[in-house]
């Protein structure tokens, strides 16, 4: 824990720093183009700069990714300008053509923005300005948006919150070509169109604007930048401070199911900086809308720090925006795919454009950290600003060092003390432990979940979201009924279930009140790696306490993984531990019955979207599943107690619209139990060439798993493997002090050790 | 068909060339190495000659692809020198230990061989000289391996096919370490290894040696290799003829079910280049086992072509082994995976390593063809003897030309009259219609089925073999007992199933009898590509007729297939038609309900492996499956009458081993009908982005097809698609001379054309 500690503080000397080289930058941008209200005044401000738009045409055609994305952009637009643009009256969801054009549009107009001023080709001005007048035109004939299923409804589109994308791009579309307007034009750009836009998003929704929440990032960071762009500042303030004297029903909710108006609601954009974020810069509805709300975070502290240097807003709540870019790439796999947590879809990674627009911003406001230009220059792409401009030198100047992704904890909350996510990595192996607090809206029921990654690929999986984000067939777009009836469920992860119920109830009104408690979290040595954690609230009167060990032995070739779930309860419960392997079944110790035709495995709570295939009742051994993912062999070799029953299950019962994908599980069931101990060793083997027709170590290296000790005090789990070597596992239950000494005596042989836990080769 | 003719009349000028240009090369060693009998003597000369080795050498460090393949080589051999090998008693299936070391084992002999001839370093000759010595010392003690599974058991391995490939492999390095032994060496070896060994698998196991099977050539070519390397040319008669006055039982088969002693059995190296060779080149078992066969074909071939240069093999039958390589790459998808016909293991490709040497042999010894470079450079590595030192040398010059695929008609059967593969090339879509021969004992019953392929990606799949070659977890690596029930039937594949009974009623000895017809393969243009076949033999009194058209139409960005399956008997009968998409459902035009429990959908011939997991009744209008697969969109839009069943089934039932893969499939069905066509269009229309989240044309193009006419002499498909294009396609059902002139008349519009079809845009 000391070196936890001391890698905060760490953290905190380079945010230090970082602040004294961000004065610097801002001391230097003062000196040029910002120390008067007049500079201050000056367009483009937002995401370009005068000095920037200066220094970009001095080293274009000398700076290659930067050149390249120009001409790429170039291409695009040029193209669009040619074709012509379409603003129709809007109609559909996602998916659908206005919701596809009118986002279009503004992506459009923001990047022809961008090359009028690099460019300096009046074709592009005039482009924003057709569309600009188009919009400002339509806009205020237009009613609410006919697509009634969101709880606050656009004009535009169907929710404010694709309203508010929409601004926050055409915000920085007009403020370059401010400038190439005539006032009159502006005038009636801002009456017409900015203005009434920015307060329906605000004053008339304020359930969507006066939130804590990423919809409510959007709508301020929207109206925000407009108030830049305008140079409003009873709008600006609007922004970063929320509407006042506003009253809301305690009971409205979203339509995730979350609540609008809790109590002592903060408000505004530095509200959504102080809540959401924790001091590591975890965003708690998880990396896939951290993601997402990256995007105005950064795009407006940007602006602000162009346009306000004197917020500091980069320097806010320690730097935490920054930290925020790090903690993402940090939450994503060897191929920048994130991590599934909570409400997440698959795929989505830091190639997406904002990451490109966060990994630049952290890079030239956040002391051009050189591992930072490696993602750079993965993405191949910089934003058309003075940030991408200062990646695009450092990559020429070669100062790009590798983005090393090691071991790390997140902390989650405000304050950094509602739990974690705990990433364990080693060799080209990845864990993702979920011990965080609920994720407001979007957060599922999981607590102590894991998903395991090898080498970019996901091996044991979090199902993600329930959801095909903009395929209109599917529900429109939208999340499915199935992301509540399945996705969410507790039984759709890898963590234990008690009685077929839900953790918490299901009930998002008692989950987010809770939150897990890191209680080790070690990984100063590659050869053992620990990340426990114990939940206590999910089901009240049951204690949760699970661990996670990544062990490297040298005799063998991969790392394997210990997972040890202990659980303690007041009263006799079922439990039972989902395993979602991916992939193919090769062998099982244990022999099975395979059903006829597949039973549904139960009646709510996830449960009825499983089909139950084979049943094993255990008879006490290792129960071992070998199974094949992407040619590799990966086994699961779990303790049990004699009758455990083990199901191979599927998904896909009770799914009338296939909308949920067919794959599997295994599940150990305890029946009538209070306390037991869950164990397992994961592993990933061996290799299979369908060319070369050669199967390389198909056989699991773990020979036997057998829970030696267990109280309340210690559990001790002993592994032996093909080698011949023995390794102890020993965690202490109730002490996680680093300095504690212990002692304890299993089969008359005595150890002893040094802090929470220990790893003893026996052989 | 002209056009066929006449690209079979270019073939066989190029052919004629290439033997001419094969005539030079002979002539030239002849000059220089092999015009006596003690040239012909000398060591090396099988893949490797004294001259050849000349010419390595001096160029060593200077072909890249060659030194980069010998140092990789080079690297493994060293490293295995250091480590020590085992020649351990054989007790193991494939898979197992003793059957993976012993196939190691050949494989390093052979590199190590060829590397003491390279690299003129006598660890090498050591190494093989080491390893042979203590195979010589247990052979004469080794009983028939003791797993019992095979007709041919073999002695190092469970049968004599992987005795014959460790032989084959073993000669080779006899040669090359030849020189280095004493002639009391050689005799040790010869009497108590090579000479028993080859007896082994030829007069004591004629079952294995005296047939027309990829076993037996690989049987042949092992006694070739080792006579040729001991010039023994009694050993040699033998391998090239087959052994004289064997009887054997007429009724005995092999262990795929496939019967060992046809009439008038023709056996011996030369009958198996017969037989299954159709002169187009088309090995009849299919690419999966020609890539198996063409190794031993060609490295004995290339080892004649040097040692016995007289005999002319690479002009046998018109060069059908260099056509054999052709026709192996058109086999392959962009990815140069090979198409799934009969048994078949997905992923094995171009690749692999006998491809590897095919290409560089039939380069070097068929006219240098620069189009094979590319193949070669592709896959980076050359053989290390006189063939890969032409490849090498090629590709340093920069002779390389990219191997296009076109679209292509192989013909099945010895002399090319028993059916084909038609497979049609548009765009990224490579669509493979199989109307072939039965395909020996690997054959599968699916006559007229196809598969289709987009960019490297199989899309309407081929289920493939039910085996996991070499994983000893799944029943030892060999055929799974479902490969029988399931892989081979009929209704695991895309064609039509009549009362759920399979084509030949899944016997052996009644397919193997016929062959489907080709009826039109014509793809002079690019706009509309037709392959059509029929087959009146799958049930008796039934007639089938399948036409496949890829039509690029200009108004559409991807070219799409047409599928018109028109069936004719003189009964009442049920029509199944299976449609196996991979992928996940996203959109149908019809109803469904889907069962709460999916019921096994029939008892027997496959249909006892299908859960029918949905059903609708189809109310006359296309049925419309739009899916998702890798993030493309797909559709396939069917005809359908009146009270056609639509199951919506998934692969899985009755399989108590999960030796199968969860996979969907939709099956059209008809009942009590006598005649019949099924028209469906397929397209890949759009994509899906899941880091943008954009989904882009994620709907059908095809607005409708109806079946226009039918009548015996004629059938016409309207395709209207979204845009409003509207074409007609008309096929003379009975007559497929390409001069032809027909006239029909459709809803009073009278139609004209030429040849035996016709696509006629309408609007």
């Amino acid at each position: 824990m000391n070196l936890i500690k001391k890698w905060k503080q760490i953290s905190a000397v380079q945010f230090l720093l970082s602040v004294m080289l961000v004065g610097l930058v801002s001391c230097n941008e003062d000196s040029s183009t910002n120390t008067n209200s007049d500079a201050q005044s000056q367009h483009p401000s937002l995401i370009l700069t005068q000095q920037g738009v200066k220094d970009i045409r001095a080293n274009l055609g000398s700076i290659p990714i930067f050149d390249k994305t120009l001409a790429a952009n170039k291409v695009e637009i040029d193209a669009e300008i040619e074709n012509g643009f379409d603003v129709p009256i809007p109609k559909d969801y996602s998916g659908g053509y206005t919701h596809a054009t009118h986002k279009r549009n503004y992506i459009l107009m923001q990047k022809a923005g961008v090359l009028y001023q690099i460019l300096d080709d009046e074709k592009y001005a005039k482009f924003v300005k057709d569309m600009l007048f188009q919009y400002a035109k339509m806009y205020p004939t237009l009613p609410i948006h006919p697509k009634p299923r969101s709880y606050a409804r656009g004009k535009l589109f169907w929710q404010c919150l694709n309203d508010s994308n929409w601004l926050v791009y055409t915000s920085q579309a007009y403020d370059c070509i401010y400038d190439y307007l005539s006032e009159e034009e502006r005038t009636t750009l801002e009456t017409d169109l900015f203005k009434p836009y920015a307060d329906f998003i605000s004053k008339e929704n304020p359930q969507f604007f006066n939130r804590v929440h990423n919809h409510s990032t959007w709508g301020n960071v929207a109206v925000g930048m407009i108030a830049l762009a305008m140079e409003d500042d009873s709008l600006l303030q609007t922004a970063l401070y929320g509407l006042k004297d506003v009253n809301l029903d305690a009971s409205l909710k979203d339509n995730d199911g979350g609540f609008i108006n809790q109590d002592d609601q903060k408000i505004g954009y530095f509200a959504n900086l102080d809540e959401p974020f924790s001091p590591d810069g975890y965003y708690t509805e998880g990396p896939y809308y951290q993601r997402y709300a990256m995007y105005p975070f950064l795009i407006f502290a940007q602006a602000l720090q162009n346009k306000k240097p004197d917020l500091k807003v980069l320097e806010y709540k320690e730097g935490v925006l920054l930290k925020g870019v790090n903690a993402l790439l940090n939450l994503s796999d060897a191929d920048g795919d994130f991590f599934l947590l909570n409400d997440a879809q698959k795929g989505m990674s830091y190639y997406n454009s904002s990451l490109i627009s966060a990994v630049d911003i952290a890079y030239h406001f956040g002391g051009n950290n050189p591992e930072l230009l490696s993602i750079a220059e993965k993405q191949d792409e910089v934003t058309l600003d003075d940030a991408g401009l200062a990646v695009a030198i450092g990559i020429k100047e070669g100062k790009t060092k590798p983005f090393v992704k090691k071991s790390i904890e997140l902390s989650d909350g405000a304050n950094g003390d509602e739990g974690a996510v705990g990433i364990l990595r080693s060799g080209d192996l990845e864990l993702v432990h979920k011990y965080t607090a609920h994720g407001l809206s979007h957060g599922h029921y999981d607590k102590l979940s894991f998903a395991l990654f090898e080498d970019g690929k996901e091996v044991v999986q979090d199902y993600g979201m329930a959801r095909y984000v903009n395929v209109e067939q599917k529900g429109g777009g939208n999340y499915l009924k199935e992301n509540t009836t399945w996705a969410k469920q507790s039984i759709a992860h890898n963590t234990l279930v008690q009685n077929e119920q839900s953790h918490f109830q299901g009930k998002y009104d008692i989950g987010s009140k809770h939150h897990s408690e890191s209680y080790i979290f070690s990984v100063n040595t590659d050869s053992v790696q620990v990340s426990s954690a114990k939940e206590e609230n999910a089901y009240p009167g049951t204690k949760l306490h699970r661990t996670m060990v990544s062990i490297k032995e040298t005799d063998l070739e991969n790392p394997y993984v210990l997972d040890i779930m202990r659980v303690e309860s007041s009263t006799e419960n079922q439990y039972d531990l989902p395993f979602y392997y991916l992939g193919q079944v090769i062998q099982t110790s244990f022999d099975y019955s395979k059903s006829d035709v597949p039973q549904i495995l139960g009646s709510a709570n996830g449960y009825q979207h499983l089909y139950n295939e084979a049943i094993s009742v255990a008879d006490g051994a290792n129960a071992k599943l070998t199974w094949l993912l992407d040619n590799k062999f990966y086994s699961y070799t779990a303790v049990t107690s004699h009758n455990d029953e083990i199901i191979l299950a599927r998904i896909g019962a009770n799914d009338p619209a296939f909308n949920l994908r067919s794959e599997p599980t295994m599940i150990i069931r305890k029946r009538n139990t209070k306390e037991a101990v869950f164990v397992a060793a994961i592993e990933s083997h061996g290799t299979y060439n369908p060319v070369s027709e050669l199967a390389v170590n198909a056989y699991s290296h773990i020979k036997d798993v057998q829970l030696s000790y267990n109280d309340s005090n210690y559990t001790a789990v002993t592994i032996e493997d093909t080698k011949g070597g023995v390794q102890l596992f020993i965690i202490a239950n109730n002490d996680n002090s680093k300095t504690k000494k212990h002692t304890l005596t299993i089969n008359s042989t005595s150890h002893f050790w040094e802090g929470p836990y220990t790893l003893i080769k026996i052989k």
